[in-house]
Formats: structure tokens, C-alpha cells, sequence
């Protein structure tokens, strides 16, 4: 980012360099007169500016948990100009660097740095021991926290539980990931819930300078609460994860003949396959939508089994007994009956999980 | 396409017109002849040319059902050039001349016009009885029978049983539709064993002309025995049609929030959901590898369940009784043998499919 500033006032001469050099003492004849000295100063003072500007707009930002996603993350931050500091429970020193971030072995001397913003970048499953630990009396009291887990009813409550209550929370959930955000973050989606931003007018602006980070790499920002986010993501994010997961179990490969519709099965998987189980299990556990979600599936699965090995059964009946046996379809009322009837899928589901552990 | 002929020899001048016309016995000065009726007679003669050209290169097509995919494959024929008759059980007499092909009512009709190729585009239910009462003995005995059908060994068995012996067998599958070949049929796969072509060149000649017709679209032509498809065909196409149908059945809506992985679930809903369930029971019935499959994809999911439900009680129990319980995962090698022990899971299956039955 270039910045060209206009100077209101005149040029100054630096008075220094001026009293003391002794170019000036001598005084030569006014033609000979050195003004390079009056240019590098004017590149010197427009640095000045420039950095002054960058560091009044830069945010000082503390990652917790610096895995996969708090590098992808970090990289952009640190692109655009951010100041980077971390700490992860691993030694991540040297990934650290490699980007220009700072690595903290100790929490503590992280929070002595005093950040504008704390960004929590932990899996689902570790939150809540990270909170419990987290030496938070060392940061300023007006801290803005930030997470960006995929479930977002569940690290709220926990938040509003364990922080401070002088801290900033702002929830939000970068619908992307290194893998479909590799060339761009344009118009994918970043959701946020401002749950609890202090009346201050810096508050208000240290966020919507946050929210920039994201606003000005193109993504959508969506604005909305974390419980409609989870009910969102359970139909969307959940699904999308269980079905990648299925078709790698499965086996999907590249063959001489793949259809379009196949390929779309190929671009799933290889989208999911690069996310690890404990977030996949961090959908379902955290989200008390994912298990109606997940029976769902499972039901739309039987469904169409169903549908194949009922209509294989009418006809080969008819084989056996001709025109005595009916060929109608069943009434849908049955079948409509089971799909919403939840009690069935659970208890196929139950007996199936209890069988696999005999 | 246009062509242009540079004529060998000098262009002729019609003697008829020359001699009758009043304005040559008028004999006006050389000036004022009328030259134009030469080049008139030139743009008859290339035209004449062009057509007979056309006419030569031109197959006369005809295709048995004229049902969406029928009528999918006819508009491009059409547009190359080739002459198109049709018949079908239902009437789509409006539905042929609209894009300028003849309907006809009754199969011996169609048979008398002596068609160079049959293109069969009946369902691959119905085969059979197509075959069984086609009155195949109106047709020239030369002729090339050609199929699009989703499965290929399947058809070409009943085809070398019910076709006369001095038919040509070409059997086809263009792995693509009137969803996914929309704009374009550029890179899609078509698939094609000569069963039985006979000696003769002109019978080569023949059904290279017809594979041209999906070559010169830019289609990647894949030569293949039927067996070696439908292999290739259960673990792709038919994965991607019960995918297809069951997130149908499970509903899957945009959100404000779609990732891109879901928005590859919502693409593959809109491939697939135009297709109908006999297609779907046809790939299932009539391809013999496609149960195996069906069993993977359900033990697939089974394990995908089997994951989260085992992880779920570990962590319960764990919490339940603190470091008593081993937080390992079960060894696995039980899973391993589930997953190739079919035996299972056709339990599974058979007893879902008769409780739903009674």
C-alpha cells in the first residue's frame, strides 16, 4: 500500500545539520550551494509519514495456536502490514519466522507484548482447556478477542464465561480454508457476530479495523448470530465434511471416463481430505445441529436403497407370480412416515455403533 | 461449413439459354450483353456441388425414441447435416419437425426409408422388448446399428442375439446429457467398442463417419471393450447418481453461507436431479458391478458414523471414569475386516429393505 502525502506546510530545512555541517560554515558561492541534502530529507520525512500512518492503521495481533489455519491466517496479516506475535502448546518458532511473525514459548511474555487483538486459532476441542489456562490478567483490559472456530454458538458461551469482562468479543468464522482460499479469498464468505464491543468509539474502530482484514481481501461479509450460523452450517458445512469423508472411505479415483457430475465428487474430497478428523468431530460435537443433520443423511441414504430394492422386488415378483402381484408403488405415506420419525434412524444408529464395539 | 470449389475446367455457358432467349436473337451491340445469367448459372453450379458434397458425407439417421436424450443427440445431428427420421411409442411428431426431423408413426414406415444408420435411445429397461418386436427384416441388410445406452455389455449381448447377422454393432455411451453438455460437448468422454464391423470399407467408412459426428464436437473419444465400461462406469457414474439422489432427498438448499464445498454438493444435485429414477434403476439392474459399489458407499458411510459414534463413547467414558478407560482407538483391523467382508452389509441391507416392506 502507497501512500503520497501532500505536505500543508512548507518544506523544512533540517536545523542541525544546517548549524553544524561543515559544508555550511564554509559557505561556498550560492550556485554550489549542496540541496541534496534538502531531497533526502523530504524521502526521509514521507518514510516517516508513511510508516507513522501504517503503524497508526496496523493492528498488533496475538495468535493463539498457530496450526494449518492460524498460518494461513497470519500470512495475510502480515501481509497487509499487521504486527505478528504467537504462541502455540508446539514449537513453532521457525514457521513463525519464516513468515516475519514473532514465536512466544511463554504465554505470558505474549501478553506482556500487550496486542490490540487476541485471535483464537485452537481447535474446537482445546478451547475450553485454553481458556481455563490462559494467563488473560497479563493483557491490557481493553483487549479485543477474536475466534475463528467453525461452531460459533459453543466458544461464545465460553467466552462470555471465561474472559474478561472488559475484553471485546467478536465471533466470527471464515467460511474457507487453505485449501479453498488458496488464490483468493474473493467473495467467500466471513461470518461475524459482534457479541460484545464496549462503547467506545476506539472499540468500535479497533473492530471494523479487524473486519477489514477480511472486507478488503473481497471477501462477503455476512453478519449474523451464532446460533443461525450453526443452524446454517450444520445443513451446509457438516454435510459437505461428512460427504467428503464417505467418498474418501469410499475410494473415489481418477478413471478414463469421468463424468462431470463425477468430478464434482473428486473437487469435494480433494476440498475436505486436507482437514484433519478432530475438526470434522469438532462439527459434529459442537454443534447441537450436526447429529439431526447427520440422521438425515442417513435416512436420505436408506431412502434411496430402499427405492432401488423395492422396485427390484415388484419386478422380479411380477416375473415370479405375472399380472397377480401389483405393480403400483408402495404409498408414500409409509415412507414419509419414517423419514420423519426420528426414533427409527436412532435406534438403527445406536445398534450399529454398539455392534462395531463388540 | 462453407466449402469453395475452384472448377477445373472453363465454366460453361447454359446452349439452351443462349439460343432461345429473345434478347440474344435481338443481337444488341457487344456492350450491352446480358453476362449476369453465367454468374447466376456459377452460384447454381457450387451450390449444386455443396449439396451433393453434403449429400454424400450426409448418414441417414434413424433414431429409435425420441425422449430427452433422443431428442439431444438428434438437434446436433441435425445441425451437422445428417437426414433424420424417427419413431417412437409415444407420438412426438411436433417435437421431430420442430427441429426439422421426420416422425413416423409406425416402425415399418421408418424401416422402408432405409435408413444407413439406427440409433437406438430407448430407455435400457425397455431394450429388450424393442428388440423383440422391431421389425429389423424392412431394413437393408446392411445397415449399422448403433446404442447410447448408460450400461454397455448388457445391450450388446442382446444385441449379437436379436440382431441380424450382417448388421454392423457399434455400441456408444456419450457420458454426457442435455444437463451437462448444455453449452458445449468439448472434453466429455464418449465411449465407444466396435462390436461388428463388417469387412467391407464402406462399412468402415460408415462408422467412422458416425464416430465423427461426436469427434468434430470436440468430444475425447475413449475406445473401450462394454466390459471395461461398465467396470469404470459402476465406481464412477452410477457413485455419482446415488450421491446425486440421496442429498436430493436430503434436501441440501443454498444458504447465505455456502462454501465452495458445499456449492459442489449443490452442483452435483443440479446434474443428477434431471435424470430420472429409471435411468438411476437402469445403472443399478443392469450393471453388475454396480451392488458391490452400492455396499462400499454404504459401508463407506457406516464408517464415517462408526468414527464419530466410536470417538463420542470414548470421550464419554472417559469422563465417566476418568483414566480407567484407555482413550485408544480400537485396533483397526476389526474395521478393515468389515469393510471387506460383504456378507455384512448385505445383512444390512436385505433387513432395512424388508422392514420397510412390512
Amino acid at each position: 500500500m502507497l501512500l503520497h502525502f501532500s505536505p500543508a506546510k512548507p518544506l523544512f530545512s533540517p536545523p542541525n545539520l544546517r548549524r553544524n555541517s561543515p559544508a555550511f560554515l564554509i559557505s561556498p558561492p550560492r550556485s554550489l550551494r549542496i540541496r541534496a541534502i534538502d531531497a533526502a530529507q523530504i524521502f526521509d520525512y514521507e518514510t516517516q509519514l508513511k510508516s507513522e500512518y501504517r503503524k497508526s492503521s496496523a493492528l498488533k495481533v496475538a495468535v493463539l495456536g498457530f496450526g494449518n489455519f492460524g498460518q494461513f491466517l497470519s500470512k495475510t496479516l502480515i501481509r497487509q502490514g499487521h504486527d505478528l506475535i504467537t504462541h502455540s502448546r508446539s514449537d513453532y518458532s521457525e514457521a513463525a519466522s519464516s513468515i516475519g511473525a514473532r514465536f512466544f514459548d511463554n504465554p505470558h511474555d505474549l501478553c506482556e507484548q500487550h496486542p490490540d487483538v487476541v485471535l483464537l486459532c485452537t481447535s474446537i476441542l482445546s478451547t475450553e482447556a485454553v481458556l481455563r489456562s490462559f494467563p488473560f490478567q497479563r493483557l491490557r483490559r481493553s483487549t479485543l478477542f477474536v475466534d475463528v472456530l467453525s461452531v460459533k454458538e459453543f466458544p461464545k458461551t465460553l467466552f462470555l464465561k471465561y474472559l474478561p469482562k472488559e475484553f471485546d468479543i467478536l465471533c466470527t468464522h471464515p467460511m474457507f480454508g487453505p485449501e479453498s482460499g488458496k488464490h483468493s479469498w474473493s467473495n467467500l464468505p466471513f461470518v461475524y457476530d459482534k457479541v460484545r464491543i464496549g462503547d467506545e468509539a476506539s472499540r468500535h474502530e479497533r473492530c471494523e479495523k479487524f473486519l477489514r482484514v477480511f472486507e478488503s481481501e473481497g471477501c462477503r461479509m455476512v453478519e449474523m448470530s451464532c446460533e443461525q450460523h450453526d443452524k446454517y452450517a450444520a445443513g451446509s458445512q457438516f454435510v459437505t465434511h461428512t460427504m467428503g469423508r464417505v467418498l474418501e472411505k469410499f475410494g473415489v479415483e481418477s478413471s478414463p471416463i469421468n463424468t462431470k457430475g463425477y468430478e464434482t465428487l473428486l473437487d469435494l474430497v480433494e476440498n475436505t481430505s486436507s482437514d484433519s478428523f478432530e475438526l470434522f468431530y469438532g462439527l459434529f460435537m459442537y454443534n447441537q445441529n450436526a447429529l439431526e443433520q447427520l440422521e438425515r443423511l442417513d435416512m436420505a441414504f436408506e431412502s434411496v436403497k430402499k427405492e432401488l430394492f423395492g422396485r427390484m422386488h415388484r419386478g422380479y415378483r411380477k416375473q415370479m407370480f405375472g399380472g397377480e402381484v401389483s405393480s403400483e408403488e408402495r404409498p408414500k405415506k409409509t415412507e414419509q412416515k419414517l423419514l420423519h420419525d426420528a426414533a427409527v434412524p436412532m435406534k438403527e444408529i445406536s445398534s450399529s455403533s454398539s455392534s462395531s464395539s463388540s
